[in-house]
């Protein structure tokens, strides 16, 4: 569950339901649920009788919808949303999804979630054709590969451009008469189905957008498959076969909300797993155990409990973030104004602290954390992290194109240690998080995507491939 | 630390720095972190050579001042700020605090935190000799007072005014050439001394609000005083010594922010201290114990540590939540929408669960908690409050003044667990409640005001006499 | 009818109706036809049945009710409405009108145009007395004054309190079961009665907004005049017998909307007149005459019609004025940028041109409309103002409280003429336009107000005396 | 010049120039000139050494631009803009102009005043062959063509596509190193090229446009004419020479500003001469000319002159009017509640009234005019309209396009004049229209547009033509 002290950023969350008169409050409820997967946008399409109808804007979702009409204006039995994580310089608002497209012939509604790898390639290919494009975003590829397809139904079209895209994607499109799901052939991203009482099917991003509105797990959409849904029911069917598993292990580790269930694993127990087995591999003699909130919290609590250290609340989080603060000037800064996080000195003032964080991207967060606790008086700060150190950016859907902003593709552990002002530190192992979470795909790590760790990426990077080769060489710590 | 899922409201936070040249800065700081204590309005005004400036709005801290030249243009050397929870009704910029007045003669800013108890009366005698008043709030009522007063200086009109005035409050007035602190005889409210690296004194209504600008912690302000800041430093004087501590005991159990220290002992461990002793009070077999988030996570892990059963995150608080929400339909809502708060089903399901809560005012919010627990799979929900039944309102400054609004007020302990659906329900006693908070004020109950608990007021109730009179015979539960 | 090029305002215009189910509603309708009176902001106040409810705000009515359920909300029978202007710095909420004051016994709603000459020491005075002022408005004296009086009824003490406060005003008060509007004892300001269809009195600041409601005009409040209007109907009573008529001039020749009658005279009437006499007094060849929109052109038609020269559209006034305007560089400027006003090139071109214009204040506007005029090939300009030179401020409620801003009170017509660029420049005679008008009061001027252009001010002028004396001598145009 | 009293929507205003440090500001003075031809929209792309920017929004161009950082980032020495009115339903702000479009070998923006009749086969047939559009204007497929031809250089392109549309249009383009102003084969809407003193280039719908910024008229763009502007300076080409000048009459009637030239010839002066003639076709005797402000003024100062009748100030338009309005109870709305005009009773009263309008649309105007005078005590009013009766739609972009809106197409004068409630009714005859605007071009009507009056249409209708041909049988009065 990212929060806003993180600089790793998801790049969306999707939801659909067919056959609810309610649709678009459903959807809207199940967005509400995935808001953490991205807020810099929202957008809600809904179909009334085979006639489409949208709305979108910048901001959270309950800023989008602040005024109820917009809402209740979303006519319809069908309905699919959208939240999104703009990186920064494609926060307009042509990007954000659903996109709705209305044709002569047809209208269809698209909502996006991954990152595709050959994007480029394909964009240039149909520009070349005279296709034009009104975002920045991958998202309208899709739409233009299936328009020039001349395959005879629309389910024919969509498998056949599927088939032409790489990489990290998870799709909701929404036609008149029917709604489709499908994920790229490793499953990077999750991608789930549920039940609601009266029937109705829904896809979401995750399993705590389905519980939303009271809706049962059906299945995950797994990996090569494209799902239709329309008045007759729910149908599965492949575009691919040739699929193997590679689930993204940050959405284990960090982004996804911990009520929710990814291959069936709940991501609070595998956290709270990684915590335990971060115990055993790295022990250290201490008063307390801390977590960073609120997405270390169930890692440091598995520390604790297999440690027998006390786990102890030692850091505050503030729950009045805005978005844009107004920042302290230098000298007040100095004097050590917290505005997201406090440490407390009631707790930890004299004690020998061991902090547990999730993950380390670009490292000032931890740095500054053990500042935090070491001036209110934490006599030893151990920094143990539940999961292996991020060398490699992430392809398929993670905001980290570069190893630039990895702290552990240039430093050593030691090195680590020296900067963040810590007392010891420790990282989760790979074979560590791979037992911790417990998936038995037959796949390489167990069907999850280690990449980030390990640089061992599922796919070929296409359009990356140069860039990536290019900066493997820029930094000290090798693969 | 008030969450939005409930229904007790503090009244204000208070926070004023004498003598730094980001005064209004240093205020902002300090009211971010006492922004828990109200979010409904909030304001600052500066003190420029003697020339006092100030800005207010309605809205959180942030978004009053999300102009950023709002808080550039309230130039100084001093300041007094203001967040204020307004009654409804009384959602007024009007009322919104620090008020500014200019006289022909002077200028003064006035901010206060706390009810009086005879502020009808007073008011009333003030109009009738010709005042008149511009807001609802008590608060304008000691600036009648001071302007009235014949007294030799500010201080001594002051200190005449405040023998007027009954009930629980905590002001800070800003004259052009000083900053003024007082307490009421009780010390129902908190109020706190500190100092910055630079030697600027600073008071603050918790000693969060102290870190957050890297000041030291001085002293509190105690029952009966008042302290003047200018130039020459801090000067401690008293307006009376008829004194006897008797510090709200909800500050402890929920308002105050767990990384505070009220009187010398820190909130959280205040709050775990009553866990634990919950625990010895109240023991129950289970699987595990939860804690509502955020403000129970404390005494959830005090139980927890006692008991010996493992803590575990089994509900999700959103991070996400808008000030208004669009409202699921009827049929949405029996699906079960939660938007505040999630149970982790992967964690509570086939599980008995420890259920801890800070404390019971209407009930609706843990009825609806246990229901969440029991849909999500859980076997047994044993339902622990940490904090005696609340039975009696309050008239010192929370915003509870009627026991109608107290569901402890008209059910037994029996009654209420078969309202909640809890398997058992068991409440901290009082003798538990005042020994895990551990004051030693020679004073009953330790120097605590328990009258929420057990109708013992500290002090006469003036105008609220009649009413409350009518009210314990409306109610089953006796005194 | 003031424009946005002029820097003159007016400040205020008040409207009240008592008796009416859509009281609000009629209010908002007569506010709309009084917003050139002022444009910073506006308020309504109605009372349901003895309950008086408000709402106010900065910018224009529209603005302020933007959201029609503001103006739902304010129920009521009766309501009384305000639009402000606001000098530069008092742009204060706080300072909005109609000011609502709720007493132990009693409520009072008060709304003001003009200026008192005694407001400081009256203000002082009270202050003295322990008085707590809340915004930096003259209208709350009258109010304290009130509260401070003794006698009996409350029209009793309106009447003793109007006697204590000197100047322009006209007043319209609110109470549970009244209205009550005053005149000042010269009858500066005007205020006429009127009455709707279904029998419900009204007040307003002009007869144009008498009409915008379908009322009847009944007759004019006069100088020293107190009206009480309630359930029993109108009464008609006087404070004073020591009046006598000194209607602003400024209302006749700029300020009112030329479809208002004040004092019997047709606004647009009058000025035709002014222009029709200013083409006696100061004729001259041309080809045809030009008006400066929108204020000038009913004086510009009179003017061509006893000259006999062609009137011509030579200027169009831009419609769509934004408040606040992004400025051109110094390059653009010089290029011409003309954001308010164009000159219509194919109609001057070539021609010679007389150019009427109301009055001038500051000189600059007409400056830039001779250059204008000039750059559009105009082969001659004459500049001729239907009104006498303004030399002296005004005290009684027009913005400009100092000679400095007064071009005629520095320069000579020669100096004049040389600054504008125009051929030749005249203004009216003080005769001219006293004839021009036509009362026909027993009064000096006929029952003008003249000081402006000769300093003969109709009453003490209190405290600013001091003031005026010291400005006379620094500038060089002597009285 | 449109005021909000009309029904009649003119639908974009384009500006763009080519060479000048401050292009963006420039454009921002050209559309502020042209704000009249459209208020629903704005929008800027600049061109920063080839890099395009833009910024559009909804509202007023100093709504869109309130922010003046958002003008201040469109840095670039070259700029086009857009005015757009938006038909209800296409307020959207993904139809606000101009375009831009980024492909991977080029960045192009567009800004299109005008209509096409051949859209919607041309989008189908784009749509055939794969193209997506993203918005419901026509302006976008000028774009696509352009991507779809295979002609050598942009503007062979430009030329290919300017051929294949069909209609009424005036384009500006900009790519990275040009500027580009096409004009349809028939001119019906207006375009003239100016020369800023520094010698940059400006195109602009009216040269009103040209002259807020100090640049010198050079030329009208003609029928079939595109123009090219860029470093090298200016370039006159053409893409057919099959052209005819029909100029749109409403753009002399109602549309343009006055202070305008268009083919040559001045706006108000061609006005003036509506009324002039209008004054010998239809004499009447009376006591005083009233025009409807702003639109009429012209005409009736023309029918005044001739007529030797004096023209009043009879009807006041309210200078603050809102784009929404509180709307008055029925019961108001009987009292004659008049937001936007009034008449002028003191000018009015028992005179008889010769009421000059420019044009009459749907008729519900001139009834609330007539009824407005007569309630104020006009005793006859006497309707002319400076123009002919309105019959027949537009389809060259004017935002009529179904004779239903049109009260001339189905009643006859004795008809109108009886719904009116007037004292009798005259139109311009088209000879008196054609003659008072005085065009000298070889062509039918000389050069004008007379479709709206006679249904003689200058092109073929294409997609228009069997809706057109159906709408004919349905009114009463034929062609």
């Amino acid at each position: 569950m990212p929060t806003e002290i993180r600089s790793l950023n998801e790049e969306c969350g999707i939801f659909g339901v067919w056959g609810h008169e309610d649709a678009a409050r459903v959807t809207y409820f199940g967005l509400h649920n995935l808001q953490h997967r991205g807020q810099e946008g929202a957008g809600i399409v809904s179909n009334e009788a085979g006639h489409l109808h949208g709305y979108r804007g910048l901001g959270l979702l309950s800023e989008v919808f602040s005024n109820e009409n917009r809402l209740n204006k979303l006519h319809g039995n069908a309905a699919i949303g959208h939240v999104r994580y703009a990186t920064s310089g494609n926060g307009h608002v042509d990007n954000i999804q659903p996109f709705l497209f209305r044709f002569f012939d047809s209208q269809v509604s698209l909502a996006h979630n991954g990152n595709l790898t050959n994007a480029k390639t394909l964009r240039r290919e149909l520009e070349e054709q005279g296709a034009i494009f009104h975002s920045s975003s991958d998202t309208e590829i899709l739409m233009h590969l299936i328009r020039k397809s001349e395959a005879p139904t629309f389910l024919d079209r969509l498998k056949e451009s599927l088939n032409q895209v790489q990489g990290g994607f998870a799709y909701i499109l929404m036609t008149e008469n029917a709604m489709y799901a499908a994920l790229d052939p490793n499953g990077f991203r999750p991608l789930s189905i549920g039940q609601m009482k009266n029937g109705s099917y829904v896809v979401a991003s995750e399993t705590c957008a389905l519980e939303a509105n009271g809706a049962a797990f059906v299945r995950d959409v797994r990996p090569g498959e494209v799902i239709v849904i329309d008045d007759e029911g729910l149908k599965i069917d492949a575009y691919t076969t040739d699929t193997q598993h590679a689930i993204c292990s940050m959405e284990y580790i960090y982004f996804a909300r911990p009520d929710s269930n990814i291959a069936g694993v709940n991501v609070h127990t595998a956290r709270k797993n990684m915590g335990r087995t971060l115990a055993k591999e790295a022990p250290v003699e201490a008063d307390m155990v801390i977590g960073v909130p609120n997405s270390s919290l169930s890692a440091a609590s598995g520390y604790a409990e297999v440690s027998g250290i006390p786990y102890e609340l030692g850091l505050i989080k503030n729950q009045y973030i805005a978005r844009t603060f107004i920042q302290p000037t230098q000298e007040l800064r100095e004097q050590g104004v917290r505005m997201k996080l406090s440490a407390v000195q009631g707790v930890v003032e004299g004690k020998r602290v061991i902090l547990v964080d999730d993950s380390i991207v670009r490292g000032t967060t931890s740095q500054r954390i053990v500042q935090l606790l070491k001036e209110a008086g934490a006599k030893e700060v151990h920094l143990r992290i539940a999961s292996p150190p991020l060398k490699f950016p992430c392809f398929y859907g993670i905001d980290i194109k570069t190893r630039k902003e990895l702290i552990a593709a240039d430093l050593s552990l030691d090195e680590m240690n020296t900067r963040f002002g810590s007392d010891s530190l420790a990282f989760l192992s790979e074979e560590g998080l791979i037992s911790s979470i417990g998936l038995t795909f037959d796949a390489p790590y167990s069907g999850l995507c280690m990449a980030y760790f390990n640089g061992d990426y599922p796919t070929p990077l296409y359009d990356y491939e140069k860039k990536y080769r290019a900066s493997l060489k820029e930094n000290k710590v090798s693969k």
